[in-house]
């Protein structure tokens, strides 16, 4: 991998130089930054860019999104082509693979008017395969793409809590840090690019194999006759322990302020997470990879959200697995 | 696992010595301890009840078992029953429910000979279900029963390291917790008598799903690039973490002193583990209960069982997972 | 379902009324039968010996159950014990094993009264090592057990269209046979005691799995834009075809008289099929046989209960996997 | 879609008199067809063209394969794009998805030299999406794409017995049958553009499934004492019956003739239905479709792979669950 970026490389080292001396510079004269995609989570990473002082040049499909951003003195352009015409470093925050594809490749996309030397860093969760694609179609432009993909809510979105995965040449991820860390507490350099989002899809999937586990085990216990608290705590100084017993318990009445407590409003929703184990399966079909948990979670999930589980946090596989009243 | 505790046996000889002393001093004044079962398990625990100052009363079907166990001053008798003449605290510690109904109800079992009053403690794991009849033919007689099942190994048990989990009346649970204490660091009360064997299974279940998780996880970010020490560390700093990632980690070269630095030798068998998962199974089946997750870990524990993996560590549906050389 | 047998029923209309008169002339030549368990499938088997001019003697634990049965000519008696002083041929239709255990074994069971030499047949769907602890049982008294599993719903037990599946001695299928034809089309002798029970548990398993892989390739199919008939058609002229697809398909719109054209009324319910792969179920934990499709087929039923499809026809688990509209 | 092939099918309509006039005038004057990969599935193919008078312009990345088709008379070129100059039928028969996009939208292929009104008749199986993307870029350049994949084997290629699945704009289905009856038994039109692979992936998803639980049911009944020709046969009479169990049972010495009578060599092989899950696998996760025994039946044969059974039939599965001697 590495031969593939030695060109770039040398382009970006010079790059980083400039950069370092611009921004040691002073704060009101730091270069734009590009943002595309201001939904539920760019937007609040968007404008944790702006309160630390970085000019941003935003762009949206749907105006109503700009028109905050633009309130609070973002530049609103129309096309992510436009965006790349004004800056060099551009961020992005996406749906799905194909909103990166369209964004990066598309006709008015970032790569037909990239500048050569763009750092452009996309935290939209995707498959690792469409990360690649996208590098290598910016390695071509002259530019160098890096895949970010965050864990964290909106709630740590608005609060800069957010953790960067970051994947891509390791010479850029200095520059990519300057930029994450005003809008996350962590970030964590995982390797060549797609790495970022290989890290974060395998979190998400033993998230979830651990949650839909953990629901199934409170629920068998409470079943047998354990109280839901002491089977907690059991579990919790035992070798069952995980951070879906111990930090976001599914059984309600064992935590207070984590979803289960709110009749599974708010958190993580269980389409969401449908999504996230459709990238680990795709990936693991596409390395034929056996993941045969991973797999039932996915299906357990895909089921959930036929049944009217779709918006509630996907701590409600609990309420899901239970018999009903009555029967 | 043996390097791990390599230190704390140079102690415990010490303090094994000085223990002997003690007890030869003070065993006149303990009533005496029934004990049926001197397996791989029951035989360091029924040493540490001696070591402790309990007179102990011992038997077991395989003659050769009691051997050791009478060189060290255990009194030993030929049948359960001979035991409960002897003895009104009783522990047993055998295979499976088979062996503890015919220990308990048997022609020559403990309830043919017990005595009013006798405490009757089964550190077996078995059926919640078959603990509640015992209980039930137990109260019978004038005898009290209760289940307390171990977590830990053998190393635990020899270094009166185990866990109990304990079902039964709570008026009985201190005298039951004066014996266990000699054989465990902590001692949980459940509840009602079948809870303690209720939270064994529930943690085991639990237990195996997040180890095979974390093995597909880890599997399957390999494959995808990423370092399994970095990757690890990723998921033990996030949703991700469970015991299996942070504490026993599957891949090699991830962690030292755990089975998979040693070719998955030692540790937890994959029979065992399927044993228990067999146990989590029946019991959900016959109370209704949905465990998708769980029944699919016991099949591919199961499955594991025939393909060769038997008896190494349970850990090592690492290796089952991932894909052949050469493939 | 009903549709399908109008016609049929009439002519049986006609032929009862034949038979009836045949059955008074010859009633007196024939020695009694008794019959143990008039529920749902019960009592249609039970006047079905009727009609073929066995005497019945029967008991229910519902005392309603039996006034019909009386009223066409059964002789009825108050305990199981009590069948078993004035008949030496007894059939039993109960609703699980712990029923049957309390019928043959209880303080008013059959076995406290048997006859030496009587013929003990149980169409029950219990565990297969249930029937042979109380084949050993009868065989202590000098009785003959047998077990005698159906397949075919209440319709066909009303018909006399049942398939029975025989396991016991060799020697005395024979005498069983005579029985079972007056309630059954088809009767095959499957093996040693436990026999039927294992041939009736591994059908229903490997229906299970046809039907949930029928509705899942339906959908999946219907959602890819092909017509669910002509799908239904290339399955079945294909390596995909099965009972489920060719003669029972659960997509509506492909066959009429099936419970997918009514809603998924009538049939057989998922709590029964939930039940059967529960037996399957721990049939193999108990002989350490890996079922991986064959558990998750039971925890998808088993989720189906609690999720308000208990009641309605098994395939409906092809509206359980589908997407809701509106999704 | 009908609207979407408006513009091609008057082509189309026009272009298929005129073939109708040319095939009619006589057997010597038929037109050529070009004919994409010679591997084990397509060479026998080409030989059946050639065998019904069909000139055939062939091609392959291994110049071996084409070798073989010349000396029979075909006629070899080196590139796709040559087929589409010299032929306007054409046959692509390929491993996987990649190789299609490259055969038709590479550098040389056949998309950047095809005829307007060529028939364009991809037989691999692969993801229906990409036959979607295919059959829009021949419409740009005004040709038709359908896609065709196959069930049989190598055999049943050599002996013109395949069965077509076809999709594609309904007034081609005609000209297309003219071919494909020269290489198969049966040829059935599914609908538009893509149904084709649509019907094979659910076809060969229900195989799977019913396989295993075949497997798994023989396996079951063994071990609880049935006789394996017995189980078979009784499944066969009743609601258990499939494809798997009646025409192709995994247990060795149920029937002859089948990969189960000779150690699981020849037949279908557990990596391609593997490859084929996975295509099912991704259709259904891009579609949201739950496919929870088929997503399950996907990862068991990934298993398989790597557990040394890659080139056995698939039937195999039997042999895999099956317990090891010894255990």
């Amino acid at each position: 991998m590495a031969a593939l970026f030695r060109g770039s490389r040398n382009v970006l080292l010079r790059w980083n130089k400039h950069l370092a001396f611009v921004s040691t510079r002073s704060m009101a004269s730091k270069t734009p930054v590009g943002f595309v995609g201001l939904g539920n989570m760019g937007s609040p990473m968007a404008k944790n860019l702006l309160k630390n002082g970085y000019p941003v040049i935003a762009t949206d499909v749907f105006p109503e999104s700009c028109k905050e951003l633009q309130d609070i003195g973002a530049q609103v352009v129309d096309t992510p082509g436009e965006v790349a015409e004004k800056a060099d470093r551009i961020l992005t925050m996406l749906p799905s693979s194909p909103n990166v594809i369209e964004v990066y490749t598309g006709p008015n996309g970032i790569l037909k008017k990239v500048k050569k030397g763009t750092l452009l860093i996309d935290s939209s969760t995707i498959d690792p395969a469409v990360s690649r694609e996208m590098a290598a179609a910016a390695e071509k432009m002259g530019a160098v793409f890096m895949d970010a993909p965050v864990s964290g809510g909106v709630g740590a979105a608005s609060l800069a809590k957010l953790t960067f995965m970051v994947g891509g040449v390791e010479e850029e991820y200095n520059a990519a840090q300057e930029l994450l860390t005003c809008m996350g507490a962590n970030v964590v350099y995982c390797g060549p690019v797609g790495t970022g989002q290989a890290a974060k899809i395998c979190n998400n999937m033993l998230l979830a194999i651990g949650m839909i586990g953990t629901a199934e085990t409170m629920n068998l216990g409470i079943r047998l006759g354990l109280d839901p608290k002491l089977l907690a705590k059991i579990l919790n100084m035992s070798s069952g322990r995980c951070w879906s017993s111990d930090t976001y318990n599914p059984a309600p009445g064992v935590m207070e302020g984590v979803p289960s407590a709110n009749n599974y409003q708010g958190g993580f929703g269980t389409t969401l997470m449908a999504k996230d184990l459709g990238l680990a399966q795709n990936t693991a079909t596409n390395t034929k990879t056996p993941i045969p948990l991973g797999s039932l979670a996915h299906q357990i999930f895909r089921v959930m959200c036929s049944r009217g589980y779709a918006n509630k946090d996907f701590s409600s596989v609990f309420q899901f697995l239970r018999e009903e009243e009555g029967q």
